[in-house]
This record gives C-alpha cells, sequence and structure tokens, in this order.
C-alpha cells in the first residue's frame, strides 16, 4: 500500500470510529465536526506534502524497520542528515498551516522508544525492542498517526507519585494480569489525540524505587475501550462556528489540545514497552524531550515564517513597509526566528548514533532550543502586534460586512494603500490576531512555553549536560591554581 | 447633586438612547446585552469608588471650575501631586477590574484641550479656552463619562490628508455654517464610546498649513444625530454569551473598543474648541499624549497587579509557590510591574504648571513611561504563561464539568494541592488565560502596544525631548575639544 | 563657616594627613598622587556646584540640624521633594564629572542613621540620635565629606558571622570599655574613602540574637589611629600615570575604590550609634539600602548623559548620525537612561516621613530603581560600542600622535568628517572606552551590578515588600473564590 | 615538512623580521617584547593543538590544494562537515587560550578569495584563481598565518570612497606597472597582524563602476617593503607590563589588535587575486562576512566557556555555588552561550557546495549567528559579574601582597569558603575582570559588537536573505487573497 493522502487519512480517521467530548457534548462524526475539522485539516497537510512533487522528497524516506518508503513523520532517524531533514520538514509544515499540525510528537515519542527499548533489551533481556518494532512496523505499512502521551495531571506538585491523595493522578498500573495490565489515569495536554490512530504513552518523569506501577510505557489504538476524550478549548475558539467569515484567522487549519483519560483500560503484553523498570524512565523521558525539544525548532519556525509574512503584508498594505523602523522590526523578527531553527538544525547536526541504530539529537542544544522557543515567539508577536497596529483588537466583526449600514463605512474607512481589497486587508490582521492573541496563540504562545515540558525542565538540563566542572578545570590549568 | 454611584451611571447611560452596530446586529438596549455590560460594570466600578470609604479620599477632588467636588476622573488635575494621585486612581482601578476601565482617554483629552485652548485664546484672541470651561463644567456637574477620540483611520500611512484618495480618510469639516460645522470621518479604536456620554474629538496628529480643514476639536454628546458606532470583535469575545461559566475568564469586568463614524455631523459653534489653527495641533496632540502616555503607567499597572495576583495563587494551588524558580519569575514580574509604576509616577512628579493653571506631565518620562509599557506587559504574560502552566491552551470547557462522564473526570484530574477546588483552579486558570491570551489580552497586550500611540511614536517624542545637543556640549566642555 | 569650595576641600583634605597603600607604596601624599587626584577633583565638583550659580540653588539647603544653609550632600532629607531634589543633584554631577564622585555612600548612611537612632532612642532609651545630630552637625558645619562604610569580608558566604573560620570577617567589637569600644574588622568597596574626612560604618545586614558583637555602628574620623587604606586597582588605571595624553578617556575626573582595615581601633562612646541591637541591624541596613538604591536612580544617570553625549558626538565626526540606525539606538539609550531616573525620581514622589523628621524613599521603588540600574547600563555600553566603532578596541596610543612616522599617519587616516579634528575624535573615543571597557566602567558597569548591593539583595526586598498576599486576596474577590 | 609547533611558529615569527611602532616606540623584535608576546603564545596554541593528541584529528586535514595534511586553520573547507570542524576547533581554542587567537580572519578570507576567484576566472577569463591557488599551496606547506585584511578607515561614512577628501581613505591602487600595482592607504582593526606571515588584503565593500580602483584583492607578506605597523591600545594592557604579577588577568595568552599603513606598497601581478572587478566585490565581502561572521559561533564561545568556568569556579570559592539564584545565573549564561553555538553550527550544517569545489556557510544564518554575537557577551558579562562580586572592580593590586603591612592583611580579609587560597581566588577574580572589563574585553565585548562587521551589517544581510517575498505569497495563498 502507497502512502496516503490527506483525504485517505481523513477518510481512515472517519472510520476509526472516535468519540469525544466537546464543548460539553458528545461528538461522535469528529472529522465533520467544525471545531475540528481545521486541526484534521492540518494533519492531512503532512500527508498531502508527501505526494506534492515539490516536497514529496522531502516527506518520503525509506525506512528499514518497515522495508519500505514511509513518510518521514513515521520514521526512526538514522543519521544527523535525517534529524535536518525532520526540522526541515517541520518548518516546511509550519508555514504551510500557520498552525501546529499535531504529528510531532508521535513521531517523537517513537523515536524515544525505539531506542531505548533496545537499551532496556541488551540490559535486562527484556523483549520491548521487538514488540515496538512490530507495532510501529505497523503503523508505518498503514502511514498511521501516533499520539505521543506523555504529561500527567501531577496533583500537587511538591509531591511525588506515591504521596499524592489520589494515586491516580499520575498514570499507573492497577493490575497486572497474564496476557497484560489494567492502567489507570490521565494524559493532559494531548496535542491532535482524537486526530491519530495510536497513542504511544511515556512516563512523565524520572521514577525512583517504590514508583514503578508508574513506570510503563505501551501503544494503544486511540478507539480501545475504556479511552476517552476530553476536547480543550482555545482562545476565540468558537469563531470556528461562526460559519465562513473571516473572523478565524486562519481559514483553512488549527490545533487540537485534549484531555485524555484512560479508566482502567486493558493494555496487551504486546504492546507494553516499559513495565516497572524505573531506572529507565529517566532516560526515556529525556530522549522524548530531546527529539521533541528540536523539533520546535522547525515547527515553530515555519509557524514564524507566517506570521512574519502576514507582517511584512498588512505593513505594506498599510503603505509603511519603506518605513525603516518597521523593515528593523521585520528584520528582528526573522533574526529571533532563524535563532530558534539554528538551534534545531545544530541540536540536529551534533545528532549521536544510538546502538538501536538510530540517531539522537544532541541533549544540550535540544534544550537549548527549546529555551529560546520559549521566549522569542513572545518578541515576534510584539512585534508584530507593533506593526499590524491596534485595529489587531478593535477591528469589526466580518458580520458587519453584510449590514447595509456599517458595511459600505467598514469598507470606506479601513481603505488603506491604492489597490488594497479592505477584505483582504482585514484577513490579515485576522490571521496576525489569530497568532498573537487568538486560537493560534494555543500553539504559538503558549504551547511554545509548555510542550516539550516547561522553562524550568530545559534549565535543569542545560545545567546537567553543560561540563560545568570541566570547564572550571579549564580555568584551573590556565591560571596554574594551587 | 451629589456624584453619581455605578448603579446611577449605568442608568444614565440606559436613558441616553445610544444604539450601536454589535457582531452584525444593531442593538438598542446597550447597558443589558451581555457583550457590552461587562464593560458598563467597568466604568460604573470608577463611580462606585468615589462612595466606597477606603478609596473615596483618592477619588474625589474639588474643582474650581464647576467649584464643587467631582469624581477625579472628570478634574483639570493642577499640580503634581494631583497627577501622582491620578496614576494612584487608575492603578486602583485596573487592580479592581482586571482589565481597561474606559474612563482615562476623555480625562486625558480634556485636561489636554483645557490647557491647550487657553494658550490659543491668548495667541489668537479666540474663546475656545471658555467654550471648553463651559463645556466641561457641565460634564463634572453631570458626573459624566467622556471618550477622548483621536485616531483617524488614515489610508494610505505614507500619504499626508490631503494626498488621501478618499479625503475622509481623516475626520474633517465638510461645510462651515454660521452657527457651526458639518463634519465627516471617522475614529477607529475607540476605547468605552458606547459607555459614554460625551465625546471629546481631536486631531490625530501635527497638521500643516492647507490642512486646516481636518484641524478641528469638538465636544458632542455620544446620541448625536450622525454618529455611528460599530462595536470591535476581541479575542474570545463570545465567551460572554456563553451564560456564567466560568471560562469567560474575568467574571465581572471586561473592556470595550468601537469604531466611530461621523456621517456629516453637525457640531454647534459653542462645542468647538478648535476649527482651522493647524499650528496648534502638534502642541494639542502631544499633551494629550503625554497626559494618556502617564496614566498607562496607573492603569496597565493594575491589571498587572491582577496577573501578577492570578499567578501567585495558582502557584500555591499547583503546590509550588516555595520552588525558587516560581519565586523569582513572580518577583520579576512584580519589578517590571513597579518599573512602569515608577514611570507613570515620575512622569507626574516632573510635572509642569501650565499657563491655563493645570499641570502637565512631563513630556519625556510620560513618553518613556509608555514606551516601557508597549514591552514589559509581554515578559509579564510570558511569566505568567509561565508559572501557570499548559492547561492555559488545553483547559476542559467550563460545560464539560456538567456532563455526567466528563464533569468527575475533571474533577478528578484536574485535582491539585490540598484544600483547593478544582472549580476555582479553573477559574484562576481562566483570568489568566483572558489576560495572556484572551479577551483581557486586547487591553493588556495589545492596547498596550498601540493605545496612546505605536512605539515609534514615543520613540520621536523621545529623541526630541532628550536635550541632544546640551549632552553633547557637555562632553565638549569635559574634554575640552577644539 | 561658609560652604567650602573645591580647592578649599582639596586643602581640607590635604591637612588631614591621610596615608595609604597606593600600587605597593605608601603614599602620603594623597592629593597630589596622580592616580587619586582625578578622584578628588571629582568629589571638588560636589563643593564647587554649591558656588556655581546655576546650580548652587539646587546644591544649598538649610538644615535644622546645624541650623544653617549646607551643602545638599550633608542635608538629612526632610520631604519628597527634597528626595527629589538629591536625585537631581546627584545626576548633575554625573553628567559633570562622568564618573563616580564619591558622597552618595556617605550622605546615605547619615541620613539611615538619623532615622533609626531615633527609633532606636524612642523603644530602648537609648542616646544614639543624640549622638549622631551632635556628630552630624559638625560635619555639616566643617563641611566634610563622610565615607559610608558598609561591607564585610563576609568569608564564605554560605556561613554567619559566628561561623566563620575567622571572626573578623565581619567587622566586631573586640573589646568594650567604659570610655569606648576597640573594633576590628574590615570594610571592603569603600568608595572615595581617602578622600574623605569622616567614617560612618554600618553592619553589612541583618543579624540575630548571638551577633551582637557585630551590630556596630560609628563615627569616626578617617585620620583616626588603625585605620589603613589598601587603594583597590581598577581597569586601565595607571594611564593616569602616562602624563597628560588623552589616553586616560576622561582627561579629569575618576573614582577610587579602596580597602578598609580597622585594626584594633578605638571608638569613643560618643561617636557609637548602635552596639548590641541586634533586631535594628536590619531596619538600619534596608533604611540605607533604600536612600542609596535610590541614589543610583539620579548618579547613573548623570553618567548615561555624558555616555549618551559622547555617543551621539561620535556618530556626528564619524558622519552617520543622520543614518536611521544610529538615531534609533542613540534613542534606546535615552530611553533607557530616563527609565531609570524615573525609578528614582518614583521612589522620592512616594517617600514617607519619619518619627525622626526626615523622609525615606519609597522601600519597593528604591530597590526596583537599583535592580534596573544592574541591567541597564550594559545595554547602554553595549549600543554607545556599537555606534562608535571597533576603533574602541584598536586605536593607537596617544603616544602614537607624536612619532614622526605614525603621527602623520594616524592623523591621516582617522580622518572622519569634515571639519572635524582627529585628535578630538580620538578623545571621544578614549571617554567611550574609560566608560565601556576602562576605568570608568568600574564605575558604570561593575559598580551598577553591586554598589548598594547586588541584584539578589533588591530581589528579596521586592519580594517582601510587593503585598503579594493583598494581590491574591483581590483576585480570589474578584473570581469569588470559595 | 610537517606541520611547525608553536615554538617553531614563533621561531619563524623572529625570523621573518617584523617591526611595529608600540606605545610610541619602534619595537625590532616583536616576540620578545612583553605587550606582544602573549599573542604570540595565543596564536602559537593554535600550532601546538595540531600536535596535541587529544585534538590533532580536529585540527589536521589533508588539504586536495597543496596535496598533504595541513593545519585546519590554513584549510579550504570542502563539505558542511568540515565546516562544522572549524567551529569546534575555534571553540576549542577560545577555551583555551581566553581570548582571541588571531587566526580566523585570514583562513576565512582565503576560503572567501578561493571561491569567489574560480567564479571571476569562469565569467571572465582571468587566472585569479589560478595564482590563488599557488599562493595559498604555499602558505599550506609553510604552514604559516595570514591576517585577513578588510577594514578600510573609511572617513566620512557618509560618503562613498571617490567622494573623499583624501582619496587614500579607502585603500587603493594609485599606480599600475606591467609586472604589478602600486597600492596605498591603511586597513585598521587588523587582529594579530604582526604575529601574521602574509596578508591578505580584500576590498571594504561592495563597489560600483567608477570605483574600479578601490576594488583591489592581493597576498602579501608582512615583510613587504612600504607596510608599517601601529600597535593598538587594550583596556588595562599596560598591566602585561607589570612583571608577574597577578593583575594581568589571563597570565598566558592575549590579543592582538594593528592599524596597518600601506604606503605606495609594490604588489605583483601573481599575487593579485582581484583587479578592478568592481562587480565581483560585493560577492566576495559577502562570502568573507559568512565564513567570518560563522567562525564567531566557535571562538566567543570558546572564550565564553573560559568565563563561565570560572564565574562556576569563583561562586565555589565564595561559597555561593548551591544559591539558586547563581545557579539559574550559569545556567543562563551556558544557554546564551550555546546558542550562540548552535548558530554557528547551523549555518554550517546548511553549508553549500561551491563550484570552486569549496563550501560556503550559509549566509543568513552566519548573519544571525553574528548578530546573536554582538548581543549575548554582554549579558554573559553582566551575569559574571554579577556572580563575581564587587571585588572586580575594587581588589588591591597583586603588588600589595608583597607589602609587610597590607600584604598580612589582604590575605586575611579575602579569605573565602575554606580551603581557598586567597592569591588563587584573585587570580580567579583578575580573570574574570580582564574578560568583562580589561584587556580581554576588547575581543569579548567590542570585537563581538565590530568584529566581522558591525551589528547592521548583518541586520541588512538578515533582511535581503530572508525570503520575505515568499513569506508574503505563502500568506496570500493561506489565505486565499484578490
Amino acid at each position: 500500500m502507497g502512502l496516503k493522502t490527506g483525504r485517505e487519512y481523513i477518510d481512515s480517521l472517519r472510520a476509526w470510529g472516535l468519540e469525544a467530548q466537546v464543548m460539553g457534548q458528545a461528538v461522535r462524526d469528529l472529522p465533520g465536526h467544525p471545531l475540528i475539522s481545521p486541526s484534521l485539516r492540518a494533519v492531512a497537510a503532512t500527508y498531502d506534502c508527501a505526494h506534492d512533487e515539490a516536497t514529496r522528497a522531502l516527506f518520503r524516506v525509506v525506512s528499514p524497520l518497515a522495508d519500505q518508503e514511509v513518510n518521514r513523520f513515521t520514521h526512526m532517524h538514522g543519521s544527523p542528515e535525517e534529524l535536518i531533514s525532520k526540522v526541515k520538514m517541520l518548518r516546511h509544515c509550519g508555514g504551510l498551516t500557520g498552525c501546529c499540525f499535531q504529528r510531532c510528537a508521535g513521531m517523537d515519542a517513537a523515536n524515544a522508544v525505539f531506542n531505548t527499548t533496545f537499551e532496556i533489551d541488551r540490559e535486562r533481556g527484556t523483549e520491548y525492542h521487538r514488540r515496538f518494532r512490530d507495532f510501529w512496523a505497523q503503523v508505518q505499512r498503514a502511514d498511521q498517526v501516533a499520539a505521543g502521551c506523555m504529561t500527567d495531571p501531577k496533583g500537587d506538585r511538591s509531591k511525588r507519585p506515591t504521596e499524592q491523595a489520589d494515586l491516580d493522578l499520575f498514570l499507573r498500573v492497577v493490575e497486572r494480569k497474564s496476557d497484560g495490565v489494567i492502567v489507570r489515569g490521565a494524559k493532559l495536554h494531548q496535542t491532535g489525540m482524537v486526530n491519530s490512530h495510536q497513542i504511544i504513552v511515556l512516563p512523565t518523569m524520572s521514577l525512583r524505587q517504590g514508583e514503578e506501577d508508574f513506570a510503563v510505557c505501551f501503544g494503544l489504538p486511540t478507539n480501545a475501550p475504556g479511552v476517552h476524550f476530553i476536547y480543550g478549548r482555545q482562545a476565540s475558539d468558537t469563531r470556528k462556528l461562526e460559519g465562513d467569515g473571516l473572523d478565524v484567522g486562519n481559514p483553512v487549519f488549527g490545533g487540537q489540545e485534549v484531555m485524555t483519560v484512560f479508566d482502567d483500560v486493558f493494555v496487551p503484553q504486546e504492546r507494553i514497552f516499559l513495565n516497572g523498570e524505573v531506572e529507565f524512565c529517566g532516560r526515556l523521558v529525556e530522549r522524548f524531550a530531546a527529539y521533541h525539544r528540536q523539533s520546535y525548532g522547525g515547527c515553530k519556525v515555519g509557524v514564524g515564517d507566517v506570521l512574519i509574512g502576514a507582517t511584512a503584508l498588512i505593513a505594506r498594505m498599510n503603505g509603511v513597509d519603506r518605513a525603516s523602523h518597521v523593515r528593523d522590526k521585520i528584520v528582528e523578527m526573522i533574526h529571533l526566528n532563524e535563532t530558534l531553527f539554528a538551534c534545531g538544525l545544530a541540536a540536529a547536526a551534533l545528532g549521536r548514533a544510538t546502538p538501536a541504530g538510530g540517531c539522537e539529537a544532541d541533549l544540550l542544544l535540544a534544550n537549548v532550543c527549546k529555551l529560546n522557543v520559549t521566549r522569542f515567539p513572545y518578541e515576534i508577536a510584539r512585534l508584530a502586534t507593533d506593526v499590524a497596529g491596534g485595529l489587531l483588537g478593535t477591528m469589526p466583526p466580518a458580520r458587519a460586512l453584510d449590514d447595509p449600514v456599517t458595511g459600505p463605512y467598514i469598507r470606506k474607512y479601513l481603505a488603506a494603500a491604492e489597490g488594497v481589497e479592505v477584505v483582504d486587508r482585514m484577513k490579515v490582521l485576522r490571521l496576525i490576531e489569530n497568532l498573537v492573541a487568538g486560537a493560534g496563540s494555543v500553539a504559538y504562545l503558549i504551547e511554545s512555553v509548555h510542550g516539550a515540558g516547561p522553562p524550568q525542565a530545559q534549565r535543569i538540563m542545560i545545567g546537567r549536560q553543560a561540563g560545568l566542572e570541566a570547564k572550571m578545570a579549564r580555568v584551573r590549568r590556565l591560571l596554574k591554581l594551587s
């Protein structure tokens, strides 16, 4: 079977039969729901790019696992060059959709599980890696989307899993059976969850002896019994329900965040990739973090490209694109955006071969990448707001355009540089609003802070990976200290 | 008649009979409309504070103009101390409402007109100042809200008013009559417009010879014939229509932005405060800017207080308030917020007496104040997002709480530190969301950039006011240059 | 006796007979030593300004203590207005000298002791305040300079005074006698010490029970037996010894830092202002910090004025003063500099009357002021470096101008805009170098970080003073939390 | 002949017989002069590293040009991997020496000339590339240092070369002869010049028709007749003359900046690589800039390593290395430093093959790299200053340690954490001072701003290279604009 097109992907998802709770109501036709369809279209774009002539080479790669050409989003990266291609692919998708396209977390989780299970098996004689290879080859052949599920609710953050008032606040094994385990818990912030065919669950952090029940990693189809989806809200989300007006900002694409509940869900033995080996949780988590933090140097840069393009466009429409301060602000936006890209590329360029035959991103630089992502998009958004003007926060609704009294007023008074259609200008402003203070800001700002872990998580890793003792030793030698 | 209470203010507004186009529909009962009522409540708070024992002294002042005690929001400030009181009052209101309370622009415009008309009369023998005093004493006695209207649509920003394809893109006098003038045009970004009884229209910028028709300043009741209001959209605005759920973020208060069209509106002679004297436009505009830019060192600081308080609260609810990095981030938020306050205070402390008997804010420091306001709230918002966590962008809707399946899941899995009600936690998160990526961000972020003029406007003034030649001369002397 | 002139001050200092260890040698004629004379001239400028017609009013004030007109540098400030005058005076001095003029720490220490001793006496029945008034009235009448001495060496910073291997690492009373005490220890970073007639010693931090020996505050003439001065090095300090070449950067003025050792020094009873009352140390220290941190919003702003002026001048000399990016950078420098000034003014404007009849700077805003001072000068210096050009780091020495071969080359190839003397251009570049990477950077950069306490000290105070609980309570009310 | 050792390099340089004007005096034994020897040792380190087992592989590479193993500092890079190796090599050298090691500009200039001359020859039928290959193969075989010379004095920066009052303010051909040309002019800011055997001169900027005389590129031995060197000053430079005291900061290594005058120097035909082809100047200059701006992502990062190591060490010596704010500051320093490294690596990873068989750094990312270098070192230096403490600006001189009175005081009162030698602590402080406000700051701060072109030069390139039109087109498509 060849790689799916976007349309085939959407069909496959429709056939998958997921149900979710959306805005307080149970919804069965998820692909048909106007709140959700933009996020499906964003995922579908990752499929179509593998068929588009211009991007086909970037999105396809031969996988030794499935022994066939696969979509790079399901690939186990094997070299620094392939990690670089990943970053380029992600940037392309961000620039195409102007939003989070939701297919990275699963890719990054799979790579982490692939490499780490190999090492567990080697050290423990388990067969997790074999199981994962089987599981993943299926995903590759079926060209499916997998959601990476990591973040537990965590309850009182000052307490360990076993100290919580409710033990379920960290997902855990509540029963071990001969043919599998029963798990209970929840995962928050699941990007793209109800657009996915498969789930990969990982522990949320390093674990210690005594916390074995929480040390569980597994794969599961999203339509498995006992899995519940509660669709999250985003700023201005209901504009997607307002019909085809331009107020939605991004007219085609959007993101998706879900809270996923595992209410005593059975996981068969063959899908379990970690089960109680607490000492490997840290490695698994850090590796996922490294892959995923590096990814942010691609996807957010692509969204940044859209915001920069829109800002340059509105400047031209307003007749100020030649003003030196406007040019300077746009250069600054580019500079910040490309710095993020550079960090993603560099973490790839220093990628290291793993025992499993994969390639992992440089841990230090991947964290540096993500820490910059927690900062620069805010400054880019601020500059976009500056250049775009106050209409971002005050513009009349699209509906007012249809009104016989107000429509003509709006067309008359929002006219700008010669030759610019007022409605086009409004569209560009709404797209910028979407990214700086609307639905798109969830991915571009909030997720930039918290996705793949919050800033402090990166700082801790940076502190650990920096080789501070070696730097001090070097100074001691230079100064010939006693 | 004593000062109005909030309720009396709302009643007076209802009686005023305004109509506006809201989300594509003509609305007559504005105070009763759920999109608009939060913004009325915010204005009402500025009335109630003049009755509240704790704040009465700060909000009341005796005006020589009306010869009675007035609400400070209608006061012509007479000393640095009174300008300091203004900043404190604005900070209080921001902290009380957590939003833009919409009564500053009118106050600041009135002070600018008051002082500048005196000087025009003195130099030109006009009687603008007398007219304005009469007009304003009425406003004070009736304890009314006036909206300051400045920003013209401006069309192609690379062109002067007379060069625009449509001359109406800058508001202008289209006919001069014996008893007044007819004006045509629009004003954008009108904060609190349909909450106001009166309008003060000012020119949008310095003007030159040949641009006399655009050099017009006047007062007018908001219910004057020919004035049309088109209500602007804000991020997540329709959450206000969703009933009493907590998703609205700020459960009581909100802001308002309006596009106001003047479709051949008659302005009687007695209400005209400038009419063609182009050479005074710059002074009027700069003075308004100085008052208004200084105001931002109060109101936004108050909103910052709310965001800081909410951030500290969510940290405690999450059990991380003792973590050193969290404390450090909150200290940083405070530091930035207080720096803004310091700038507002300093512009007051160096206030200068005017010939009219008023006191004007220091022009340089008022611009410095506002330029900082265009920056720090973004960093404060970023830090709030960091501390608050990813739920800001992924939390299920309030409605899901009522569902028998999802409600219990949410209550179970969003539990945090002991003793914290899940719904309380959700409320705090929604308030933060409101300010960083929702309706509140229009005032806290977008308006912080563009209100009272965009950053570049402040930079130009700072460059002009800095006394650069004197600094160079000082260096020349120190170095004994030839 | 009237207020001293600069010359009279220098004469008085010469007569004072101090000796210091300078660059490894004992020096007796301090005013005549070329490393030291620039710092004396800077102090002398604070005297001359009290005679200069243009600044006389700002530098003179009637002191109730001495019941006569005094130099404001010896004044006990009595109102917010006087604190504002202090900031203006300090900015003037910084702008005049382009360096630290070394007379603030004593002024600020005196104000802290003045106000705090009053409260100790009231609560403890001691007579410290009376003693201090007597001491200080003498200083005022003799128009002397007092050095404020606070920073103890502190040894291992993770340990309390009594836990140090050497108890003397915090200055302490080693013997109590009927007529006074013997103290031992050292004070570091003493700005202007060997330019001073008097010393005011304060404890370095809050102290606890059991640390009474370290809780000592006193006044002493600098020429008291047992006091030793070790002159500190500064970057490029020996350029002052190179003759009258322009490489020194600042041709007239400079700063001074000293390590002061108290080797069993006797302090008579009448000069002791605190002796074991550990519970007042925190208040004394915080108060001094507040006065001194507010001062930084004046002095460093003045030095910033010089750096901005020099940068504007070199831009003009290079022919780039019209380039938009250069203008923009200079505006940014001004903006940052004025923000510091605003913070200093605001801490004054919210000054509070003390029981002793003084006025203390707002503790929160004074700390905010200083925290900004630990940041902005670095950015100002970076921008100055950017505009000035690479010659800052590569320019030939002044001596090369005299060489018959190289002199003409330098004059030929360092020519810039028409009409600019090469030597003038070199002078301006050397002045900038002095401030960004030379002797002046000690005061403008390093001292901006550490003077009046390092950033973390300010952060702790900001955290404490911010009223965080009140902000949270406000949010609870707004959200009607359970 | 094998690759030189550091000692052999110094010997070769001594034999080269250069003379320079140093501090106003003609100096013939440059390697023996204490102001200059530290900079020779830094260059020598780049030689020794090619022999050190630990770094040999990184510093050696087989050159097709010379058909032998060469020091990578003389290599024409042939692939992204080799550009990555370059960055790693430069970081290593920076970390070893703690200063600018002065061998990059020549390497980067050579690569630019190598690639560009190939294209000129192809388009113009010239033989510049052949000449350059011959020249450079000699340099490689002799393992020599070449200085890249680019920056002309430029006089009045608002004028073109031909508009200057003195035409020599841009280096130019003053006479064309059958066997070569005579050039006149100067080059400023020549890093490592009098440590070099060869000079490569490039034009300073893009040139136009009519400016052919300035479009000249050539190679020349540094000891050619008519070339004059004027040694530049650095902050605190004369501490190198003070003997073996620790005040010098960096006890072994240092940098060097020179003004080089070409007083009618003859350049033989075989050494001319560009002669009047103005249309290639831009390409040559941009290419050099790209190589050199990428290099800054290596060398400055290495110096940053030293500063970070020294900061961590002084924190430990002071007993504060466990304080959370100190750890946080050090993490921030690392983060910024690694971001610079990431940019250098990324510009390499996206390197492109050139027609000449070389590989050029990505132009956009190389400029992004350098623009970050103009910023982050200042923040790193500020944080280092913060952690290190006020002694950076106030510490007594090393000489005072020998004094029988002050020596014991210093040893007593500068004691810190247990087991720390006071002199060791002083050495670390002096090293930090060296980098933040001393001789080292010339390379770490000033050169970080101006080396390889000032920030505005990078901004212009970033604006040009960003593909802004393509970004706008993408937005147009997404929004289906009319």
